[in-house]
């Protein structure tokens, strides 16, 4: 098959965006074409490993000339504007998550990307993480009946600094948005919200008045309950697990081993190191799969990509998040 | 060792007060004296079997002549007036939880408790779980540091009937007290309390208004935060599981498998019958070890018996979930 | 019901004696009616527990006036009078394994066996444990196909006393005999056997002889390989595994674990304590399955009791690996 | 740093030679520089996707202005021509496994190789297994005291074509000579050699003399016993475990989990496709790592890749295994 390779423009090139450039490499169906950054030496280095011009200006970009689609990694302020200018120049774009902080630029962006037929993908990745898809095929085949009860646990290895959370509009919208778009992907509309939290070791998290540990609880229109317990530090590895009950029985993704070697001796069983220690390496697949689903969006075929709408549930739950635990109440969210 | 055998008075001849029969036989250091119970037939097929004189009148046994202590495993309206009446004849007691549904009639007996050098102790036997115990143990040895969240998931096989549920209080009162409990014994004074209810399997509780599947959220004065799932149905088995996550680490207690085979096709790898099916076998060694720990308090050793003080504290957490779920808010617990 | 319950006349007090009082007080078919020991303290200890009239003679107890039935559990030299004093007395008799070390008076017996019709079992207590039994119904069930492999291992907690050792008839037909049946229990008649073994750490075992570390391989009539790894210690608790191989997949025993917690942290996860220290701990259940099954067999029941022949036969594959571990060659077993 | 990129020279585009082209291109270490196999298109396709020059003659290779190593992935009758040409030109050489099936052209190998100071490499790519390699490392490291025991399980997803078994030299020196390589890597020196086989299930190795099943126990120097179950089929995907059992404990290196999720139901606990299906997936990164290894060698640093000698020895100890299992014997290998 003589498929043309599709033309990729990156912008951003941090952590995120060097990934995005290395998958970008791997997939033989598409290209890294142009790569920009303000620091343009990120973009010259990621331009000579994996292709591409570089640029230390987004906007050159932005031209169907030169890219078939954009890849935005760039801050999260930088990217309602970066979308809309995709939108305006007709490119495919995948935006990192989450499109923005604030809800009421979000609905702005909504109107216009309904009034547009540019598609619009947003990097909910754990959605193509094969264990949690592979999870979510089981449910929706009906393997444990309805869905009663959703549990998510997730840990981070290690608190980011105060300044990264200084901007990161707090521990809801920053980590546990990716497990409010998790509950929606197995349970649908969310139309409660609790949350408890405490700031127990982290003094950056206590200066910002955000918390490290919390526990969500949502009910979904279903009925059906999440429970999203959160930390920000792990003395054992990353942790991502989920459980999925219902009448027929239990689904569960467990946390990714890192060794197959166990070792037992008088004291007991120990295997080493135990879990995977970077959110990189135990979402590689996933990070290939969400580009693989953008690039079928971009050539018009079905595709399963998270879109604005995703984004934008995600953010109004952790807002609801952030006020039921800040104002000790139950939250409920409308029906739009 | 020619220590004289304790003589126990077991009130109630059901389900669990057979099991505390069986076990009371097998104790070398106890001997069943006197069974009660109305219906005559149960104490004396219970005396048959393990011993005693049975009774139809369980103020017969409330004799210090007669019994050293007294076991009650009656239903629950009947417990204050039993703990009343052996604290009244000077017989240490070990009641069945609840001690009560009602909340001043259990202050009410409290105040009497305080004023008494009777001891009184609460069968809240889940603490003495081989399991349990051994994960409270290594907590409280500090080998996970100070315990951040604790995530409690219980489900039953099967809900009650609905004639059971009617007089039981409420799901947060029959069932997750036991976890409330239990979360008392990992972290000490709960502060807050949020819950989520739905019903959404069972006919006879959305009858009698109750819920078939619970979250709760508790904040203990340490900040640290406790969740608890319940469900009333379980296709797997019997659910007791338990997590202590700590700075240095998780302490887990899983379920009890039920089967150590296990079969590998080209499907997949397949245990039979997961889990135990009933809390008795599930809490076999539990009852046995409360019974025991309870002995130590009737012959003046030190135990660790729990109390009437547990008990209240339990169902003061679950008025405050049965609140905080009816009105979606967060419910304080105050200091005393 | 009211079916009389079958008197047993216990014979032997020691270690596996006790344990057989103690299943036989628990099984509400039969009583324990005498016990008889030359160490009569030994006999006296276990009628005042566990009920029966005490003796130091054994040929006491051969009448059918007094007892139903006969369990032997004296020591191995002991086992062939005894069972031909059962058979003369007309008395169904339960005996200890091994049989004898000596084939040629293992074969005299079969011969008074096969030409009576009293009832004679042999304690392969391990086809009853839970865990073994379920494996091979499901295996015979056709879960995995015809079994290609079969693999056993087996390893004690401690290597005996010396003194043990020295008259045990050595490692194969002390220790792996159990495996030997097992193999036979799962595969049928075996046809070749090789063995090798070494002596690494048990310095009585050198003394004696013997080995304490062995591998032996079986081939079975249908070509099937089970393989069989012992040995004398095991740092991490009694080991007792079990897995065959067939075409349509495996079908695995694990060991039993002791606890069901575990501890992850920086390091790994470990769980305290790995396997269960004691056989009899490990094989409780089997031990009393196994008398239920001899029950059977003495009342003219359906029972799968093992028999003389079974014994013969694991007796002459021990013989054979003690003969291929010494002349360093394989060993064929003829069609007898 | 500047080091220059090491130029490799591959000859062989199968299988195993696509994957280490592969390799190559994914080592920033290194280049691909020449391709060579008889068939020129497979030597095409692959300089055209990972870089080079093709050739269908390998002798254009053998030239240090061309490569500065060779790496030999052709069938097994060109090895130790091509390995003898690569010492001639001075050129290291990392082969396939095995050498070659006759011991008499080893040994005439051997002493080229002996006489040379070309760095010949042998790939048992085992060894580079991450869980093989940190089993190894902790067993060496002394975590279960002295290596008592030995147990591998290897067993393939599938019997190899007729045509592949009838050159293949059997299924000693096909399949079960990576296990040989392991047992040495593990417990040194072998010193006696017991073979069980049964043809079960593949009626072409029927026809070719050869055996599907079969089990293998070495005696190392130390008097460790190794075990080594092997077979053709496995329903269950790609099985490759270890365990080493020493006074210390055991170190367990289990199969590989080809997904994180596992579903629950009332008839079990199951998990889907259980293991890893190709030795390729199953070896990526010990491939990968073996190249890494080689390059070190080729540069003059320390490493660990295996020699021409332990190629020889497992296949003396396959020899063994072949004769042993044949005349039903146990076979001793010699000092040298």
């Amino acid at each position: 098959m003589t498929t043309q390779k599709t033309r990729i423009g990156l912008i951003g090139t941090g952590r995120i965006g060097q990934l995005h450039a290395e998958n970008i490499a791997a997939n033989p169906d598409i290209q890294l074409a142009w790569v920009a950054d303000p620091f343009v030496d990120g973009a010259r280095t990621i331009a000579a490993r994996f292709g591409g011009t570089p640029t230390n200006d987004a906007t050159e970009i932005l031209d169907r000339k030169r890219v078939d689609a954009v890849l935005v990694a760039s801050p999260t302020p930088t990217h309602i504007d970066l979308i809309e200018a995709c939108i305006d120049h007709g490119l495919p774009v995948l935006c990192e998550k989450p499109i923005d902080l604030d809800i009421s630029r979000v609905n702005r962006l909504r109107a216009k990307v309904a009034s547009s037929d540019v598609p619009v993908a947003l990097g909910f990745n754990q959605r193509f993480d094969p264990g949690f898809a592979e999870a979510h095929r089981r449910v929706s085949a009906g393997e444990i009946r309805d869905v009663e009860q959703l549990t998510i646990v997730s840990r981070d290895l290690a608190a980011p600094p105060e300044s990264y959370i200084a901007v990161s509009g707090g521990i809801f919208r920053d980590m546990t948005i990716h497990d409010f778009d998790m509950a929606r992907f197995f349970l649908g509309d969310v139309v409660e919200v609790s949350a408890t939290g405490s700031c127990l070791f982290d003094e950056g998290a206590r200066r910002q008045g955000d918390d490290d540990t919390v526990v969500v609880t949502l009910k979904a229109r279903t009925g059906a309950i999440a429970t999203i317990i959160n930390s920000r530090h792990s003395a054992i590895g990353y942790e991502q697990r989920l459980e999925a009950f219902g009448a027929g029985g239990v689904i569960q993704v467990v946390n990714a081993p890192s060794s197959l070697v166990s070792r037992s001796g008088a004291q007991g069983v120990e295997t080493k190191s135990p879990y995977i220690e970077s959110f990189l390496d135990r979402y590689a697949a996933a990070y290939a799969a969400e580009l693989a689903e953008f690039i079928k969006l971009t050539r018009g075929e079905a595709s399963t990509s998270p879109t604005v709408e995703d984004g934008r549930a995600a953010l109004m739950i952790a807002d609801a998040a952030q006020r039921a635990a800040q104002e000790r109440t139950v939250v409920t969210i409308g029906a739009e």
